[in-house]
């Protein structure tokens, strides 16, 4: 049942082609015409140049895009998919122990530091305290 | 399905030529004549005078406002569609990946962190946190 | 559609010619006659006096103002139109996409600022804060 | 009908000869004789001394101000009428349409910096707001 | 009617003899023999002693209170009446519309003021407000 | 009315021979012997000497004070009363008109302090005023 | 019936020979046997020891104090009786007086002072109070 | 009745020879063997050991404290007794007359401190408050 | 009646041999076996490894202690008994009546303190209050 | 039965084979491709791009990690285990009783602690207490 | 019976052999093999690999904590034993009369301490604390 797992995710029939961000990573990349050039009322172009301006803006920006995607699009991909492995060997077998271990002693480290503070400052903390407690007020 | 939404896009039809700032953002350049000048009731100059006022104020604003806008308007249009094009690749291919990682280093460190301080700090805060123990008011 | 609206607002026949400020800029500029001058009750001059004063402060006054009118305004209002086409012109092409550009930066930026922050000055703040964690009081 | 309202006002037809402070300018100028002079209980000049003093300080009150009214009050209110005048066309044909532009640019960068201090203080201020998120209040 | 207003107010027919202080603008010179000098109830001088005190110190302040109306009433009455039209003078005529001269040019320059620090000390403050904005009270 | 009004004040015939303190100047000057001598319950003396010590204050106390009065009293009455005398005359035609004269300038030169730092220091202050808009308390 | 009044005061029949203290001046001296020593329950003497102690402390305390009051009592309160007695000459013909004479003086010149702060003071401390304006506290 | 008063109390036939501290000055005093010596659940010694200790500790206890109090309890007993004697009549004859007039010396400069502070702090003071008169707190 | 509650305390027939500390002096001395040695779930040793520590470590303990006391427990007790006998007779006969003088004393030099600063610091910091005097919360 | 418990704990038939993580210890390790890569509704690649680019990651990352795990893993599980058993065991036999015999030690240490500070600071911290007792807040 | 008590608690039939840390000494070593290694849904290993690190891991944690513990255990049980019951024969026969000792005296002493400071910081702080008695809110 687990290889079967894995192997269902590699499939990429399930793969959204049109909401390409489901968890919104990069919801904050507005790049539309109207999100970038846009005209109050008191000042209006001629009605032809802003219609080309639209034209040319996501003529460009469609060109750049889709060229840069198709050549290097795979390789990063392949990039990111191997250092996310090493990421997360690294996470599983190393580093969660060891923050296991040190916690543990930490643990140990703190209890003795509270008997200490609580031997050492707690008095005299809760002899100064007494300046707060003789506070009287008469609401008229 | 996905090819039919770019295509709808960088298609002109649905372009508002009357709002041009669906979403406000030059919403602050209100450059209308009475958002100008202005005569309150006590100083009013003749009316001949006020009224060819508005007429120079208006001639004036819309000639130059048109004619830089034909002459480099498109040019504009294009350079911001390129430029936002790139932004975008490497927001998407590198950044957000990038940002992943980095996220997942720090918490580790951050959870170190937090062994640490509770450890060292907490017992001594907790202590002098006995100073506000005695609190005693009295409402007469 | 939008060369109508454009025609229509350099059209003078909707100019209220009688209440100059509906946008209220200058209101703060009371300059009457009963803003300047005035006699409290224990100190009147004889009636002559006054009602002459009357006549002179409101004369001087129209007289100044129409004069500076007929001679500048309307190179004034030429003017104007002209900067304000220009600066609508340099904030609506460039400085908006610019800002755009820039916040989409700044957010990069700022989401790793927050990481670095949570990890290196969360733990401490949160220690430092059981200092407050056991203040007790007593209403009498 | 602006004509006519300019021509209404200086007309002196509907000045108040009596209430000459309307808007209450000059109320704190308070020179009566019960306001300057008084006697208490235990401390009583003669009666004709006291009846002598009223009519020489109303007398002398009276005379100086009224003669310096008749010399110079024509003068000071035509002065003060063109001076008003220079001052409401300088602020209406030049420092409103100035502010109008500078708010225009300081609301650009003020944007700006709100970005750079939401990115650079925003994070450093959100962790320090840590220390007060533990409070625990005990009323007993 | 303004005139007979004047005429009025230096008649001395209603001028009040024995309530001489009607405002109360000298009610704290309490001088009266109780208001000086008295005895408790442990320390009685002889009655022919505190008899006659109270007819020197009543005979005293009388003699010289009269002798000194007298002599300079009249012509402290006079001076303080010319004074005060003098000053009133001065107040109508040129402090009033001077401050109005100086308010309108104050306004125009707080505007400024406003924009500024609203530009620059708005942003840094703003994120600095957020020191305060995790604040969690646990009431036990 | 007047005139009966002064001579009735210097009569005595309403003098109160045995309270003579009625607004309680000198209340604080208890000397009777038991606000001076007292024997607590575990500390008497004998009761002759308790009875003459009673006896031998009285008496000492009674002659000091009538010789002192007989001898003095008279004079001190009439200096005082001359005193008062000059001091009302004083208050009541010269400093009491001059601080009406001061009140009258500095209202004019307060109104002009309020220009300013309303212009000067208010927006800066409204602007360091936002650290306390975000405040976020969550009572638990 | 003043005259009876000193008369009455000076005589004896009215003095209460048993509480001697009955404005309770020296409430504080207790010195009785159970006030200076006492014994708990796991240490306690022999019944004849304690007993003797008891006499031993009564007979002692009582021959010093009597022997002390019959040899020295008279003359000092015959010394009290008459300091008192100058004490209060000074303080009713000569201090108050006087103070009536400093709080009249005092009166002015503070009445001086309040026009000079409110006119300085005054108006910087309103605009300073602006950083407490906008106080926004949400409760979630 | 005085004389009966002081023979009854030097009398020790009301001497209460089982709680022989009354008013619980000594209560602290807790030399009971429980109070000294115990032993937790975990920790017993033999029973013999223990029964034992027991009959040592009162033994040697009650053998020093009564040799003690044999030898030098009178002696003490009356030293106190001379000494509060002489104290009593030094407070009552001296001191609180003593006291009674420094109170009236300084009650007299106190009053005069009040005049002046009034006078000179008084308004500075109250101008300055102004920082607190505009505190405005939305609670959303 | 004070000789049998003596007798009465040495008498070890009301000792109470099982609970040993009925104040609960040693009651944080728990030296239990399963005070000191505990295992978790995940670390279990061998049966007979775990069985056989518990005999060690009781039958060590109770050799040790039992044996300390039978050796030096009496001594211990009989010098405890004879310090506090000499710690009570000093308490009882010197220090408390010491204490009684010394407080009598102090009694009267603070009611001179109190005296003196309400003259001097108390109408200063009355003034100085009044800062506080004007606070005006308009709660929206 | 403590043998059979840990005979079954070693026995891996109850080992979830699917969900490997029951306790979330690496639930922060999201590097599925939609947690790395996603893209905003303007800027879609080319569709072929995107369902390769979804391919090549999937691979890369299962490769790395599984080939990782084969090589190292059993290794890394048997060092893990041998290094938990030695803290286990070092915590259980030495460090756990150790810190009981220190908090015995500091609780002793403690107690005297507060002794000196309540009888040293206590009372002065008392008195300057008094800063707070008659504050008087009248609500108008 | 208390011999009873002691031989029943060296007896080892009421030895929990499973629950083996009843007061939850150790409860924070977690060393199970679920609380070290866990693999989330995004990287998962061969399922042979994972099912015999499972036994890697339990196999060395086993062998090595029962063999530390089948070496030391006995040991090391016995020298705690030992060294508990000399801890608690030098608190219950030493060191808690001592710290009774030492309270009594530090009690007299602080009595001293509470009379000076309220005879000398008391009148001070009661002085100071005029400050805050004229507080005045006004909720608008």
């Amino acid at each position: 049942m687990g290889r079967d797992n894995d192997s269902r995710r590699s499939d990429d029939s399930d793969l959204d082609m049109v909401n390409r961000d489901p968890n919104g990573l990069n919801a904050y990349l507005k790049v539309g015409f109207e999100d970038v050039l846009a005209e109050p009322d008191d000042a209006h172009s001629i009605d032809c140049v802003w219609r080309n301006s639209y034209r040319c803006y996501n003529g460009g920006k469609n060109c750049c895009y889709k060229l840069l995607t198709v050549l290097t699009g795979l390789c990063i991909a392949l990039y990111w998919g191997c250092t996310f492995a090493i990421v997360a060997y690294n996470n599983i077998w190393c580093i969660t122990p060891s923050m296991k271990l040190f916690k543990i002693c930490t643990g140990v480290y703190r209890e003795c530091c509270v008997s200490v503070t609580d031997c050492v400052c707690g008095p005299i903390c809760r002899s100064f305290g007494l300046l707060f407690s003789r506070i009287s007020v008469s609401n008229k």
